[in-house]
C-alpha cells in the first residue's frame, strides 16, 4: 500500500472511477466534451513531482472527480474512494487523514486496494457523531471523504499554529529579559516570523480556495458526486436553477471549515502582531540602553578632561612648587577648587539644559 | 442553575426544544434531511471544553435554531428560551446577559430551569423602550434574546474599549514626560498595544459575523424561529421569494449593532494610529537627547585633547624651565594660546558646518 | 429656542410628525408592524447623553424619518420640518447649519417653534440656485433640508481640513530649519498627526455611510417623505420594482456630497503622507548630524591620544634629558615625527576605507 | 477667444446646447423633472473659482451634457460642442487638448465661437486611424470630444511619471554615491516623494472615476447625446433593459483608458517602493558607518587609556629613577610590555566576543 | 521569419484573418458597426514601438480576434494562427512559446508563413496530453494558442521567481553571516528587493488581467474565434443567455493559469517579508554591536579617566616625593587604592542599574 501513485496509475484509478458509458449527448450545438469534465491540467497540479505545480491550496470540482490540493495533503476524491497523494515520509499526516476518515465513516466501506487511507473502519461512533446520528446518516460517501480532507487540513494548521505560538512566546520572553543571548534570539524571532508568515499565507490561501468553491453554486452541486453517478444526466448543462441552489449540505460543511480557517488566520495575525510588537520594544530598549550608556562616557569624558587639565596644570608647576610648600598648597587648592567648581557648573548647565538625565 | 451544560445535555436540550413530529416530506428529490438542520459541528463550535473549538465570533442560523458564538459569550436561542454556556467565573458577563435580557423581555416568559439567563423580569419598563411601546410589541422572543445577546456582546466590546482607553493615554503621557521609568512605561505600552490589536481583531470578527449574515436573506427568514415552529413548512426548500425579502425587524436588529461594532473599530483604530504615533515620537526624542549627549561628548573630548596637548608641552618642558622664570612664562603663554587659539577655530569650524549645534 | 432636547420630547414630536392614521394593513401575514417603522435604538442613536450612543456617522431611513447622525451633528428629517441636536456651545454649527437651510429653502417655511434651524428665511436666491431655477423648483422638503446637512457636514470636514493642513505645514517647515526647537515640534507634529488620523477616520465614517445609503434602493425610495405622506400605501413591503429604481434626485444629490467627502479623504491622506515623509526626513537628518558628530568625537579621541603618547614620552624623557639639550631635541622630534606620522597614517587608512568620511 | 467662461456664461452655454422643447412628460408619477437634468452642483464641481469645488477627478453624465472633471482639465462635452475650461496660463494643456481633438475629428465640424478647443482640424489621418477607416467613421462627436479629453488626461499623467521618474532615479543614485551632499539629495527626496504621493493619488482618483462609470449602465448609455438629442424620448425613465447593454462602444473607450490609468498607477506604485527601498538602504549606510566610526573611536579611546596608563607611570616613577639607567630602564620595559600585553589581551578578547569588527 | 512586424502589416494580416463579407446586420438600431469589432486603439497596445504603448499585462477579446498583451509577449490570436510581437533579441521567449505551442497543437497545422511562432509541430503527444487523450481532441486552436500564451506567460513569471529566490537567500545569508562586506550585501539586497516589488506588481497585474476576462461572459463567449468564424450571426448582440454561459473550457482554462499567477503571487510576497524580516534582524544587529561597541567604549573611557587621575597625583606629588621613600610609597598606594576602590564602585553602580551590561 504505498501512498505514492504515478500520475500516469493516478490517472487510469480514476478513468476507472469514471462511469464510461454515459457521455453526454453529442447533439450538443458546438459538440462540446463532457460537461466539466477532468482536464490532465487538473491532475497535474496535485503531481507533487512536477516542478510546476500549483503550491496553492485549491478545491477542483470536476464532473465525477473532487481533486483537493492542500499541500502536502493531495487528494482525488470519486464517488466511493479517496485517493490521497502524500509525501512518503509524512506518516502522521497519513494517520491523521486515516483517523479523520474513520471519524466520518460507518462501518459500509469496502476495501480498497491502492490507498490506506480508504480504511474498512470498524464501527466507532464518536460521541459528538452519536448524539445526533439520525441527521448525519444519509450524506454520501464523498461528502464524508471531503470533511475528512478539510478536517484534516484545518487541524493541521491549526496545529502548526499551536507550536509557533509557545516558540514565538518563549522567544518574546527571551528577548524581554535576555541581556546576552539577545543576538541568538533575535536569529530565533526571525525564524519564528518567516513561519509565521509562511502559515499566514497558507491559511489565507486556504480560505480564499473554500470561499472560491462557496462562490460558485454548479461547483458544490456537481460535488454530489454518487448522485450524479446514479443519474449522470442530472447536470447536463443547462443545471436547472431549483438544481442549483440546492447545496446546502456541502455548503454548510464549507462554510464550517471556512470559520476554522478564518479562526486561524486572526490567531495567526495576532502572533503577527506581537511579535512586532514585541521587536519595536526591544528597538526602544537597546534605544534607551544606549542613550544611558553615552550618558555614562560623556561624564566620564567630563572628568576625564577635568583631571587632564589638572594634570597639566601638575606638569607645569608641579615640580617648580616644591621647594615652597605655601605656594605648592596655594596652586592645588586653586586648581582643585576652579576645577570642581566648573565641573559642577558645567553637570548643573548639562542637566537643567535636559541633556543629561540622571536616573 | 449551573451555567456549563456538558455537550450532551445542550444537545438533548436543542433537540427537546426543536419540534419532532413535523419532518419535512420525504418525497424529496435526494432523500434530504430536515432542510438547514442543526449539526453537531455547530455545537461542537460552541462548545468551551473542546480544544479545537472555533474561537471566531459566529452567528449560525439552523432549523429551529440560532448558535451565537461570540466568545466568552456562546448561546443557543431556541423558539422559547436562551441556552447559555459562559464561563464559571465570569459572573460579570452572566450578570449583564441577564440584565439586558429582562430589558428586552416583558413580563411573559415563564420560568427557565436549566440556565440563569433566562429570567422572569418583572415588569420594568426602561425609559426609552416605554416611549413608544405600541411599536416595540410584537416582537417575538428570539428576536429580543438576540438583541440581549448582541446588545451584552457589543456593550461588552465597548467597555473593553472603554477600558483600554485611559491605560493607553496615560501610558503615553508617562512615557512623554517621563525621564526614569521609560522602560517600565514601554513595557506597558507594550501589553496595551497587544490589548487593542487583540480587541481589534475580535470586534472585526464580530461586526464581519453580523456581515455574514446579513449578506445571507435565508439566513434571516429562518431566524423567525416562533413562526418557523407555528407553521414549519413556510421554510420548505423553495422558500417564496416574496418571504425571502421580509426580514427587515431582523436586518434593523442586526445593521443596528453592526454600526455599534463598526464605532468601536473606528474607536480601537485611532487608538492604536495615537500609540503608533506617541512611540514614534519617543524614538525621536530619544534620538535627538542622543545627538545632544554625543554633542556634549564631543566638546568634553576636543576640551581633553586641548589639555592633553597642554599636559604634553608642560612634560616636555616644565621641569626643564623651572630655573628660568621669563622662558616658562613665554612657553606657558604661548602654549595657552595657540591651544585657546586653535579651540577656538576647530569649535567655530564644526558649528560652521552644522556639525556642533549649540543650544 | 433650545437646541438640545431631550429624548423623550424628540420622541412626541417624532410621533407628532408622523401621520398616525393610516397604519399599513393589518391583514399581513406576520401581524409586522408599520414598515421599516422608527424603532427607539434608532433615536438613542442621537441622543448625545446616551453614553452608548452610536459615534460612527450613519444615515438611517425609517418610515416618514430621516435621521441623520454626523456627530456633532445630529438631526432628525421629517416631512415638513428638521429637527436638529447639536450641542449646546457650538453656535457656528448652528449658523452654518441655519445658512445652509435657508440658502436651500424658498420662502415658503412657516415658523417652527421647537428648533432655531428650521428658518424663515428671506426670498434669497444665491447666484448658483438662481440660474437654473427652473430645474430645481419641486425638491420636496425633506431633500433640501437632508442637502443642507449634507452640506453642512462636508463643509465642516472641508474646513476642519482647511484648517489642519497648513498647521501641518508649518510644523513640517519648522522640523526642517529648526536648530533647537525640534523637541516642541515633534510634539505639535504629533498632535496635529493625530488630528489627521481622527479626521481621516471621520471622513472614510462619512464616505461609508453615505455609500451605504446608495447601496439601498428601497432606503433611497423612502426617503421621500412628502410623497410617502400623502401616499402612504405606495412604499407598503413589496414596493414595486419599478418605484425602486425612481431615485434619482436622492441618488444625484448623494452621490455629490459623498464625492465631496472623497475628495477631503484624498487630500487628507496626502498631508498625512506629507507628515510621515517628513518625519522620515527628519529622522536620517539626526542619523546624519550623528555621524558628523561622531566623526569629529573620533578625530579628537585619536588626537588626545596622540598627544597622550606624546605626553607619556614626555614623563618618561623629559626631567631626565634636561641636563643634555641635544638629547633633549633628538627625542622631541622623534617623538613628534613618529606621532605625526603615525596619525596621519591612521587618518589616511581610515579615510580610505571609507570609516572616516570629511566633508 | 478667453479659456476661462464665467460660470453664469458656461450655464447659459450649456442650456443653449440643450434641447428645450421636448421636455419629458408632465404625467409623470412624481412630476419629476427632466430625467437626470443638470443641477447647479455638477457645473459648480468644474468651477475652479469656486474654493469649494471638488478637487477629486470625476466624470459626470446628465441628460445632454457631459461633466469631465479632470483637475486642471475641466470639460463640458455637449452633443456638438467641448467646453474646456483651463487655467489660463496652462497653454500647454490647451494645446495638447486642441492636438487631441483634431486626431479624433474628421474634418466635419464647424466652427466655434466660443473656445479655442473646439477647432477645424484639417483632414489628417493619422497612421493608425487610417489604416482601418472603416470601422471608426460612425463614431458621433460626443465620443471623440470625450477621447481626446481622456487621452489628454492619461497622456498628462503619463508625462508626469515620465518627468517624475527620472528625478527619482537621479536622486537616489545620488544618495547612494553622496559622501557630503546626502542632507540635500535627502531634501530632494522627500520631494519626489510627495510629488509621487500627490500623483499616484491623482491617478487612483482617475481610474476609479471611469470605473465609477464603467459601473453605471444607464450612465453610459446617457453618453450617447447625439442619439439622445435627435431621439429624446429613447431614455425615458424605464429605460428598455436592450437599450441598456447596448453600450459597447462607450464601454471599451471608457476601458481603454482605465487600462492606461491603471498603468500608470502601477509605474508609480515600483516608483515609491523603489525609492522606499533607497531610503532604506541609506539609513542602513549610516547604521554602518556609524559602527565603524565607533568601531575607531573605541579603539582610540582603548589606546589612549594604555598611553595615559603610561603617563601615570612615567610621572610618578620618571623623575625618580633617572639617577640609575638600569632600574629605569626595567621600569620602562616592564610598563611598556604590560601596557602591551594588557592591550592586546583587550583587543583578542573583544575581536573574540564580536564586540570589536576590523576590517 | 522576422518576429518583429509592423504595426501597419500587422493590421493588415488581422484584417486578412478576419472575415470580410460576413458583416452583421445593418438593420441594427444605431447603425452601429460591427459587434466589439477591433479598434486601432487595440492594436496600439501591443505595439511596443509607441511609447505610451499601455505596459499593464491585458487580454482584450474583440470580434475575431484575442488580443493577449503580457509584455514582453505581445499577442494576436485568429482562428487560425498566432500572431507574436516579440522582442528580436529574446531567442528564449520565442523558444518557450513555440514549445509550448507545439505541446499544445496535435499534428493539423499548416504552414505558417509570416510568424515561426506558429510552428507545424511532428506529431509529439507529451505524457500528460497523451494520458487523456479522447477528452482533449476537440478543442479549437484559437484556445489551443491562448493556453500556450498563458503557459508561456506563467512559466516565464515562475521562472523570472526561482531565479530570483535563490538570489534573495544568498544574500540574506551573506547578511547574516557577513562582517565586512556587509555594505555590498546591502547593495545587492536592495536590487533583489526592487526586483521582487517589480516582479509581484507584473504577477499581480496578470492575475487582474485574467481576473477581468474571467468576470466577463461575454468576452469569454467571443474567445470561440472558431465557432464564430463558422457562425458569425451566432453572437450578434442580444446574445442569448443560454450561449453565453457556456464557456467551461474557456473558463477552465482561465482559472488554472489564474491559479497559477496566484500562486506566483503567494511565493513573492513570501520572499519580500522574508527579505524585510532579514533586513530588520540586520538592523537590530547593527543595534546590539553598537550597544556593544559604546560599552567597551565607556568603560575605557572610565579606565583611562581613572589613569587620567592617577596622572595627575603623580604630576603633582612623583617628584617632589622622590626624596622620601615612605611617603612616596604612602601616596602611591593611597592613589591606587583611592582609584580602584572607585572604579569598582562606579563600575558596581553602573552594572547594578543596568547601564552597564557586561557580557
Amino acid at each position: 500500500t504505498t501512498l505514492f501513485l504515478r500520475m500516469r496509475e493516478l490517472q487510469q484509478l480514476v478513468r476507472d472511477a469514471v462511469p464510461k458509458a454515459r457521455h453526454p449527448s453529442q447533439t450538443d450545438l458546438h459538440k462540446r466534451k463532457a460537461h466539466n469534465a477532468l482536464h490532465p491540467r487538473d491532475l497535474r497540479a496535485v503531481d507533487a513531482t512536477n516542478p510546476h505545480a500549483c503550491k496553492n491550496p485549491s478545491v477542483v470540482v470536476r464532473q465525477h472527480v473532487i481533486v483537493c490540493n492542500f499541500p502536502p495533503l493531495r487528494c482525488v476524491v470519486v464517488w466511493d474512494r479517496l485517493l490521497a497523494l502524500l509525501p512518503a515520509d509524512d506518516h502522521e499526516l497519513a494517520d491523521e487523514l486515516q483517523r479523520q476518515l474513520a471519524d466520518q465513516l460507518y462501518p459500509d466501506t469496502s476495501a480498497k486496494p491502492v490507498s490506506t487511507d480508504d480504511v474498512n473502519t470498524s464501527i466507532e461512533e464518536n460521541e459528538s457523531s452519536q448524539s445526533l446520528p439520525e441527521l448525519d446518516d444519509e450524506a454520501p460517501f464523498e461528502l464524508r471523504a471531503l470533511e475528512a480532507v478539510l478536517r484534516t487540513c484545518t487541524l493541521r494548521l491549526d496545529a502548526a499554529c499551536e507550536e509557533v505560538e509557545p516558540v514565538a512566546e518563549e522567544t518574546m520572553r527571551e528577548l524581554q529579559t535576555a541581556r546576552q543571548v539577545a543576538l541568538a534570539s533575535l536569529e530565533r524571532l526571525r525564524h519564528v516570523k518567516n513561519a509565521v508568515s509562511h502559515l499566514e499565507a497558507r491559511t489565507r490561501d486556504t480560505a480564499e480556495a473554500l470561499e472560491a468553491i462557496l462562490d460558485e453554486d454548479e461547483d458544490m452541486c456537481m460535488m454530489r458526486l454518487s448522485l450524479l453517478r446514479e443519474r449522470p444526466r442530472l447536470f447536463d448543462p443547462p443545471i436547472s436553477p431549483e438544481l442549483l441552489t440546492q447545496h446546502e449540505d456541502v455548503e454548510l460543511l464549507l462554510e464550517s471549515y471556512l470559520q476554522d480557517a478564518e479562526a486561524v488566520q486572526t490567531r495567526l495575525e495576532l502572533i503577527r502582531l506581537r511579535i512586532d510588537n514585541a521587536e519595536d520594544l526591544f528597538g526602544m530598549k537597546l534605544d534607551l540602553a544606549r542613550n544611558r550608556l553615552i550618558t555614562a562616557d560623556t561624564i566620564f569624558t567630563l572628568l576625564g578632561m577635568v583631571v587632564g587639565a589638572g594634570a597639566m596644570v601638575g606638569g607645569f608647576f608641579g615640580m617648580n612648587l616644591h621647594q615652597e610648600k605655601s605656594s605648592f598648597v596655594i596652586v592645588c587648592v586653586v586648581t582643585a577648587s576652579a576645577l570642581m567648581l566648573s565641573t559642577a557648573f558645567v553637570f548643573w548647565y548639562l542637566v537643567r539644559s535636559g541633556t543629561l538625565v540622571l536616573a
